[in-house]
């Protein structure tokens, strides 16, 4: 009614630092959810799988990421009855729709690169030690 | 040539760990860099303005995220020749771009808690430690 186009119309708000949202923001767009979630959207894999596609994370972490993301309803855990135990890991119908609009994200990222790195050699030239006033 | 969707035909890739595009990634889903970014698609802003919008950021932590923002490209600081000093914070054209993408995934997010929270008790209850193997 007051014109606010974001916090009042919706019951959650990730601005707001108690709301549940913004800890599954912190799981979705954290230093391993975004990859993790987007190299899941290449289909169902399996934990040392994606701990080789998911480049630097370790064992512990990776671990860490997908208990949070499964926890959300993002990701789905399935234990194969084989011997040897094998678990794989694939995306629900919500974590699908996330990871859609993280790659849509990464791949305008990725070709933003040469623009965010000739931005970052001007920074450097014209500032050796930046100050931040209000 | 041989298929492969992501990593061939690009010259950056997020999932290789020393590619300069996984920190620009790292900036823009850092615990801050959503949260600035999305608030400044609301219009240019000054950083006490910004730091109560988003709710719960110290001033150090606000003032690292915009430094590696402006210097990514992503967001222009404007120092205004004005007594007191006052500089306004705004998105770049390409900052504004990687803000639309953060925002619709912050709209789906937000969308999705019902389910989200109905996932967490779910784990909840059936997995009161839960264990990871292969």
């Amino acid at each position: 009614m007051d014109g606010s186009p974001h916090t009042d119309d919706l019951a959650f708000d990730v601005f707001a630092r108690t709301c549940p949202s913004r800890e599954t923001l912190g799981h979705v767009t954290g230093r391993w959810g975004t990859l993790t979630l987007t190299a899941l959207h290449e289909g169902a894999c399996r934990f040392n799988e994606l701990r080789r596609r998911v480049d630097g994370v370790s064992e512990k972490m990776l671990s860490q990421t997908l208990h949070a993301l499964e926890r959300d309803g993002l990701v789905h855990r399935e234990a194969q009855p084989v011997n040897p135990p094998r678990v794989d890991y694939e995306l629900t119908a919500l974590g699908h729709g996330v990871a859609e609009r993280l790659l849509s994200l990464i791949h305008s990222l990725e070709a933003a690169m040469p623009e965010v790195m000739a931005a970052r050699e001007q920074y450097d030239a014209a500032r050796p030690s930046p100050v931040t006033t209000d």
